[in-house]
Formats: C-alpha cells, sequence, structure tokens
C-alpha cells in the first residue's frame, strides 16, 4: 500500500516537529510538501527532509492534489479560513488546537467536517501520552469508582511570543493553554461540562497586560454527573513545564504528575534535590507521534479518528465560556 | 513558676487529644477539670490522668476559679455561648475552628476577646506542622517569588457523624473543613480574600443530602494581591486522609504533598507501591502539640497567641461567603 | 495489676529516651530507679521525673531489691559485667546492642541468661518500626517469593564520640553500628549467615584512625539459603541519617528507604528539593517505644521477648566475623 | 562533508536497534552495509532501511572498502576475531560491551588498536545517559566531596538466551553484566580498582546453573583511593529492569534511581501505585543514540573517543578477577 501523503501548513516549532516525527518515526505516511509564509524557513526544512513541493500560502497547499492530507499548524486565527479550504480540495485534516478561536467558527467547521465525510482530527496530544492513557484506562475499569473532583494545570515557563500573545490572533489563554486541560477532563471523566466560572488576572507581565491576555487564571468547571474541576494556567513558571491533572473518585484517585528528567537523587547542603521536569516537546513528544499514527490509522481504515471535529469544538465552548466568564464575572452556563 | 491550669470543655476525639497531649507534653501547663455531657466518659478520662475536677457542663467549668485557661472542643454550635461565658469568667481561650458558624457570632467574639484583654487562640493546627512552617519560611525568604495561584484540599475518608453533619450545628463542609484550607492560605499568602466562588454537590451520602450537607466542594477565591486559589473538599477520600496544600510564585512554588505512612517502596506485580497516607491525628499530632505549646507561651509571657480572633474571624467570613455562594450561585464579595 | 517497676542503669542519651519513654508512653511500667556514674546528671532526672531511688553505680542497682527489670545502656565494654550482676540479683533485662563485645562475653550470657530463666532482649529496634514490621509481613506473606539479594546501610552524620570511638570499649563500627544491619538482614531473610567478608577503611578521621576505627566499611555477608547480601556503615553522613534495607527475591523487592522529614517539595531554581531525613531518634522514636512495651508484655505474660539472648549472640558472632575478615583480609566461615 | 559509512556487524537487538538509531537520529553518519549469519532477518533489514550491501559473514564486511567505520553487535566470544579482521581492514570500531571475553584478548586488542591508529570504542552506554552524565558533572564539580562508598546493580527481568547463557561464549554475568556496573564506577569514581571479592549463586534457573552461568551475583571492590563498592546482577527480577547506581562522599551523595515509566500516581485498595519501571532499551534509548553520535564525532574531528579500548580493558580486567574471585572465593588483587 503507498503511503499517506501529506502536506504541512506552517512549520513553526509545532509543524516542524510533526514534520521530523512523520520522516524519522511513521512508516505508513511520508511529507510531500510544506507551506509558510516564511519562504526561507520553508526552504531549508524542504531541502533537509527532501521535500520537493514548497509553498509560501497554505492556498498553494490546498491546490496541490498530489497530497492526502494536511496538518494545519497555522497561527489559531487562520485555522478556520484554512480548514475550509482543505475541506474543499479534499484533504483530510489534522489541525492543531484550538480548531478555531470564536464558537461560531468551531460551529461552521463541525457543519463541513460532516458534510465532507473527511477525516478531521484536533490534536490534543495528551489523549495519546502513556500516562494520560494509563489514567483513562484506570478510571474506565472502575479502579476510582465514580469520579468527584478533578484538577488540571498548565504551567509554561514562557510568556507567549509573536502572535500567540495578541489574543484576537491566539484566542488568549483559555483557548491557547487551557483547551488542552479542558478536553483531558472532559475525555477523562466521559461527561460534558455544563457550567463555567473563570478568573483571569495580569499579575506579572505589562505587555500582556497592554494586549489583554492574562498571564494567569483559573477556571471552575461544572459537569453535568456532578464532577466539579478547577483548570489553572500560567505563563511565569520559572522552574519548567509544569503540566499535572488529577481525577479524584470514590474508590480512589489518579494523579498524574510532572515527570522528573531524570530518575537522579542529589543529597546535598539543601536536601535531596531532583531535577527539573521537561519542556513541552520534551514531555508529550511520544504523545505528537501518538497522535499523527493514529490519524493515518483512521484513514487508512475509514475510521473516525479519535479527537473528533465536535470534540474540538466542545473545547473551545468552553474556553469561549471562560473568556465571556473572566470578562463578567459571573457564572457561564453551557451551551452557549 | 507554676503551671496554667488548663480546664478543657469537651472531650470528644479532640478534646481528649488536647488533654492527651497537655500531660505527656507540656512542661508548663497541667489539666486540673474536665467538662463534657458524657459524664461517663469524662468520668473514665478524668481518673486516667487523675483529674480532680469533673463536670458534665461547661458553664461549671466557666464557674471554677482555680482555672488560668481552657480547650474549647465542644461542638460548633456551642462555641459562641461558651466563649462569652469563659470571657465572663476571664479564662483565656484555646477554641477549636470554626471559633463561630456565624458571622455575627464571629464579630461578636471578636469584639468581647478585644474588650476582655484575655489570651484567644483558634485551633488551625496547621500554621504549627512542620511542613507548613517551612512552607511559609520558604516564602517569607522570597523563594517563590510573588505568589501567584494556589490549590489546597482536604479530603476525609469518612462522613461526618453525629452533630457534625448537622449543617446549623456545625456549619456544614465550608465552616468545618474548609476554614483549615482558608487559613492556611491566608496565612501562607499573607493577605485578605475578596472574592469568593463555590460549588457544592451531593454526590455520594443519601442521608448528608438529606440534611443539606454537601459531600463534595470546590470553592475558587480571589486575593487583594491577585493571587487565585482552590479549594475543595471531600467527604469520600477512600484511601486516606488526603491534605495538600500548593502555592505557585514568579520564582518558584512550594507543595506540602501527603506524608507516606511509611519511607518504604514494595515492587510487585502491580507496579512500585508505597504506603497509605495517614490519618489525621496521626498526620498533624506534633502540630497539636505546638499550637498548645505556643498557647501557653502566649499566656505566659503576656503576647498575642499566633492565630488571633481576627484570624478566626477571617476565615469564618470566608466560609459563610462561600456557603452563600454555593446556595445563590454567584460569587460573593467580600468583606460581608 | 501493679506495674513492671523498672530501673534504668545508665542516662546518657539512649537511656534518657527509655526513660522519658516509659513515663509518657507506657501504661504497665514506671521507672522507679536510676543509675550513672554521672550524678549530677542522674540526679537531674531523677527530680524532673520524680524517680526516688538514684545510684552513681549499676552495682547499687543490682542490689535494689524493689525493681522488677533493667534497661542496660552503660557503655558496651559494660554490658557483660552488668548483664551479670542483674542475673545474679534476678531482674529481667533489656540490654542495649551490641550485648557483648566479643563471642566469648557473649557465649556466656547465653548461658546464664537460659539458665536464669529471666526475661532478656537486645535493644535491635528496627524490628518494630513500622517499615521493617511492615516490610517483614511483605515477605511472610511470600510476596517477593524467595529472597536472593540484599542490602542494607547505617549513615552517620557524625563520627562517634567519648567511650564509642573507642574500639576496645564499644566493638568498632561493625559492632555498634553493622550489627543493626546484620540483624535486620537475619530477621528479614529468616536464615542464618555462613560467611563474612568485609572491608574497613580510614579515609576521613584522622583521631578515628589512630584509635583504628574505621569510618568507612562494607561487608559481604553470604547466609545458609544463598542469599548475598551487602551491609555498609559510614560516620560521614554529611546530609543526614541515612539508613536503608532493601530485599530482593524471585517475585518482587522492598525497599525501606529514608524518610522524608516532612512531605513538602521546594521547585525552585535548583530543582525540586525535598527536605533532609530525620536523625536517629526521630527516625526511630516509635520504634523504640514499642520495643520496651513488647519487653513489659513478654514479663507479664511470661513470654519469650522478640529479640532474644540468641539473636544477640548471632549478631555479636558475625561483627565479630567481619572485625577478623576486615583485619585479615580474607573471608571468614560462621560459626566461629 | 559526506557522512561517514557504517556497517554493521551483527543485527540481533542490539545491531539492529543501532541500525535504526542512526538512520533515524544521527545526520553525519549513514548505514551501508550490514552482515549476520541469519541472511533472512539481514535481508530484511536491508530491505526495510535501504541498505544495499548485505553480507552473511562479518569477514564479507571487513573486505567491503566502501565503509569507514563498523559498530560490532556480534556474540561476545567474535568480538576478539572481528576486532582483528576490521583493523586489518582499517575500519574505525565501535564495538559492543565486553570488548572480549578474556583478558588476554583484551590485552591483544589495546595493542592493535593502538598501533593502528583507529578509532575504537567500547559500547558502555550508560556514560551517555543524562543522569549518569549529571551524576559525573555533580561529582566533578566537587558537591559530593571525596567519594567513599558506592552501589551499583543491573538486574534483568530476563534470564539470558542463546550463546548469552553459555559462559564461555558471553563470558557469564560479571562480563555480559557486572562491566556495566564496573565501567560506570571506574567512571564516576575517576579511579582504578585494586582489589575484587565476588561471589556468585545459582538459586533460581536449573538450566542456567548446568551451563555453569550464576543467576545472582555480588561483588565488592576496593578502589585504589580507597573507596569501597558494591556491584550486583541478577536474571530474575520480576518487576522490570532494574539498574541503580549510588555514590556516596564526604559531602554528600547521589543516587541514580530507577526511572518510572511515568509520573502517574495511583491511589487505590492497596496504597499509592506508581508504573513500573523501563526495560533497557527504553531506559537507555537516548544514551545508545548519543554514544554512537559522539563516536562519530571522534572519527569526523580526529579525537579520542570517550570510551576508549583501556577503559575496554579495565572493564574486563575487573570481570575476569571477579570469575575467579568467585570460583577461588578468595578476594583477587588487581592488576591481574
Amino acid at each position: 500500500m503507498s503511503k499517506i501523503k501529506f502536506g504541512i501548513a506552517g512549520v513553526g516549532t509545532i509543524g516542524s516537529m510533526h514534520l521530523d516525527n512523520i520522516v524519522r518515526c511513521l512508516d505508513k505516511a511520508e511529507v510531500t510538501a510544506v507551506a509558510d509564509i516564511r519562504l526561507n524557513l520553508v526552504k531549508e526544512l524542504a531541502e533537509k527532509y527532501k521535500i520537493k513541493r514548497v509553498y509560501s500560502d497554505y492556498k498553494e497547499l490546498a491546490e496541490d492534489n498530489s497530497i492526502d492530507a494536511v496538518i494545519i499548524a497555522l497561527p489559531n486565527y487562520l485555522h478556520y479560513d484554512s480548514i475550509k479550504a482543505f475541506i474543499e480540495s479534499e484533504k483530510h485534516i489534522f489541525c492543531e488546537k484550538p480548531m478555531a478561536i470564536t464558537l461560531e467558527q468551531a460551529n461552521e467547521i463541525v457543519k463541513i467536517v460532516r458534510e465532507s465525510g473527511l477525516k478531521f482530527q484536533v490534536g490534543y496530544q495528551r489523549r495519546f501520552d502513556k500516562a494520560y492513557v494509563r489514567a483513562k484506562k484506570f478510571i474506565i475499569e472502575g479502579k476510582i469508582g465514580l469520579p468527584l473532583l478533578a484538577r488540571s494545570n498548565t504551567r509554561d515557563p514562557e510568556p507567549p511570543v509573536g502572535w500567540e500573545k495578541y489574543p484576537q490572533k491566539s484566542g488568549g489563554p483559555f483557548l491557547t493553554t487551557c483547551t488542552h486541560d479542558f478536553d483531558s477532563l472532559r475525555w477523562l471523566i466521559g461527561a460534558e461540562v455544563r457550567k463555567v466560572y473563570a478568573v483571569g488576572k495580569f499579575l506579572v507581565n505589562e505587555d500582556l497586560k497592554n494586549l489583554g491576555f492574562y498571564d494567569n487564571v483559573m477556571v471552575l468547571l461544572e459537569f453535568e454527573n456532578g464532577v466539579i474541576a478547577e483548570v489553572d494556567a500560567s505563563v511565569n513558571c520559572s522552574y519548567g513545564y509544569d503540566v499535572r491533572t488529577e481525577i479524584f473518585g470514590t474508590k480512589g484517585a489518579i494523579r498524574i504528575e510532572i515527570d522528573k528528567a531524570t530518575g537522579i537523587l542529589e543529597f546535598g547542603n539543601n536536601g535531596v534535590v531532583h531535577d527539573y521536569p521537561k519542556w513541552f516537546i520534551d514531555r508529550f513528544l511520544d504523545a505528537y507521534i501518538n497522535e499523527i499514527r493514529e490519524f493515518v490509522k483512521a484513514i487508512i481504515s475509514d475510521k473516525e479518528p479519535p479527537v473528533t471535529v465536535e470534540d474540538g469544538r466542545a473545547a473551545v465552548e468552553i474556553a469561549v465560556a471562560a473568556q465571556i466568564s473572566a470578562s463578567k464575572k459571573v457564572p457561564i452556563r453551557l451551551p452557549l
């Protein structure tokens, strides 16, 4: 069987990582075209990975009929338009999260994806991380009983740069960052969110404040099955990349902790030290590879991809509700 | 110097633990009188610890002029009346938390305590636990920089029994349980709470539901300095007594974790196992001893006790706001 | 029933700790006499604990017919003589480890103890520590299968002081320190040692070298059932009191780790820090209380105490073999 | 610059892993020829990785002048002969550990390698693992002071299979397994071993016993600088792949612990569980990649490789001394 031919739209940190992952690790997929407005960058990568077709615009990629599928790793505000273009040109789509920055866009994307019959997966890679997979299995097997309380956090060591720091382009912290936690919790708990209360603060970064991007946020979620969950995010995590998720139930609990970088323990003057947690690609590299592998499988075997367009929409909806809540300072009911 | 003579009002689990602690561990204090409506129980303890004066009513204890100070370990709904009685009879007071079950009572207590000039301390023992003390030191030394986010939880292995399960007697979960977390956070963060949003659920225990006692709650707090904090509590913690507190700041973070019962690791068929976390008196026994030791020091040296009547009032106020928020389903501003 | 009346011979660190433990924690025992050559010290303690009979010599204590049992916490080189004196005067004996500093003494002690019919227990308190108890239970239940390999270490933060640093008085590191590990391994593995190979070094402390006291030692033990075990000890442990024991078997393993002082985690500039392990009395306080409680039970119920005179002898024999091995630089077969 | 052309001799588990690593991860090297007596296997791999030259014998590989360097991943007993053949045909050599199974072979290899001027590196990959690298750095920076005691273990989940279980082919446990620990300790401690005492046992595997392959061993090493170290190995590690190394010094200690497979914690009926340690390629994959990368760098920049032929010889010498010691049951002095 011939390999699935991928085009990659956007070759920044995430896009070029997907490129490298497909080349190095996937047997049943290859990258045959790349597009990025930064033409020098994209040409350099094309040379390194021996990719023949290079474009400076995702629309040209959409018109390339030799490719079967695309990975959208463009700035968030371009997701909606590019999805439309790729759907029109009948490409299967793997879209980075969030799939859209407004609920209207998200609703429209659900509609056109479902009408097209094409495969569509959203890049919530935590679902493919072995710790999260193990947690899900543990929960499904009933080992924690009925879920009651949950907590999930994503704390970044650096504030956003480039387009990401403009809320109108990235969607702000609830869409860029917290949607990971929203998606993980929906998946692990197996239920929908019915109410959202969010608080956003400008505590550290003056320039983010000027742009209206909260540097620290906390969200309280109520699920339809009664579970109450907390989500928080920060761009000021001095000690590394701190991602943790905890689900507490009637029979037990599961905590996905920060991975240590190594299993080393240093016994010295200041107590026992173990080393820094990992940064995000280090932390989730295997998950990033696995999610594309699963997407390729879904295409080949004509099955529903594991993170659906409706999942993508649900995470956007919670994030939008959080934005409204943080702004109006009241709890917001879902569905919006 | 002669020892401080203590009377103990209420000799249930906590009252009899304080009794034992004073007898076994305190050089500068002794227990000379005990009172409890359960006359058999109190007589038994008096015999065991060779205490001469035994009463079936705290009011009789108040009238006993031979004692210098009292520990109030009565049901919460009797705190207010008993404090008034002990203040009138000029006893120094160590009162278990919460010091009152309404804000009106708390306000009145602040007033009469301050007018009396007597020593008054509230039983938030976590402030005397070595992990919490170390965390406070770490924060004061600036090692985490400016606090940004916080989380604190108290999950009990058993639902409340006796008077505790009646919200009108105990104050419900926000007052009986979460005030520990509220007090710890106020103390560690060094700032006041300005807004409270709380969610309470009846998810597991049918009889608690019938009494109006939430079995699982989550609270979101906003502090005057911008810190956002989450607090949760449960009465359904199957795996032990789960108390943790985490403060995240611009330069680092501190996490007070569940103590392991022992340092043992078992490598077997199901992975690596370490043993159950401790139950509440095991977990905090040293802290319970230390808090009384500090109270005795405050009396002897005529200093302000370390957990003041205003601290006690502040925790009650946050808890009352949480109750209102959970009931009205809106965020509540402080001061009330 | 009246309480068992204890005399304590030697009120240094360990002796005064036993005194405090009995007074504070034991219902069925009391201390009625104390003896120590340091008369000021013993008088001070007698006053503090309201003990009437005070002696400057353990022989006077032996002649005191009002006591039922003694705790021998004298320097090691006095154990043999004092045991003889207490056996003659028909006291039950709890003797600190090692029970003797030569094998000849140990053999003689076994003989006179068994002829006397008196209760005799040796102070290997680790057998009463909850981590070691749990490990023993785990092994007995077959959870690690057949034991194959083992390791145990005792690393002290400070070099020995006073009589302890003279090998002819304390017995040197194999008797003062490693007998803890030898006893723990015999007990956990449930078998006897058949061969010993030991290496002793003078690496750090010049004055210990001059006295012939190895500062760092390592011992390899072969058990009759084939288990091979390593034991090491150091007097140069800069980071605290490091005691660990590990048993590895066909179905699993158990590791008794250093207890953290608290469950705190500090995330800062240098990685994640947790705090110092505890010092020896902190580490084993409960075990020290439990061992005396069990000894009292053995007296009252006329049962064999849990650490027998033969256990005490076996640990001495292994230590003596280690001394010979380290000195002659060859492996030594047991029994000697 | 053109890439270093590699031939791989032996494509079993380790050889095929090196192949995959070079293809996937190394920019400056490529595999252009493979040899293995299992012709079907080697053809399959050649097809998968698009390698043109395929041989059934390492001697043919030696005669292939188009390659610059070889990786020897043949059975241990073929290392000596194949090294000679590759030296004669002027290939740089990366040889899996142990580089020889007798000291005579090892001495001869040192001689011919040094005469040839070719690059030669031995496959002690732990030196390239980030935990071991960090430990080395910590030690070099003086953070543990002077090393005093050390321990290192390698416990395999499965007994050896194929040629590995024949001591005359693999060298037995001291050469196949413990040389990893011997090399790590020499490197971390920065000193040579002067005395070896080893014990080997047949405790579990009847067929290994019949072949004379100890299933459980323990070794005690004395270093020239006074450090005493323990090494143990087992083929009966039911719970995974247990590799740990600990160096204890005057100012602190470092412990390289078992990596958890994930950072997950499960709080359930039996305590807190974390998941299985990793298997050996999972544990050391990055190290295996790094060692080849460093070997390639040494070739390109004409520098001494980081694990020299003398390092390889030293590990063989310690292992041979351990064999003799275990057999004669006496300590053995080095150099032999």
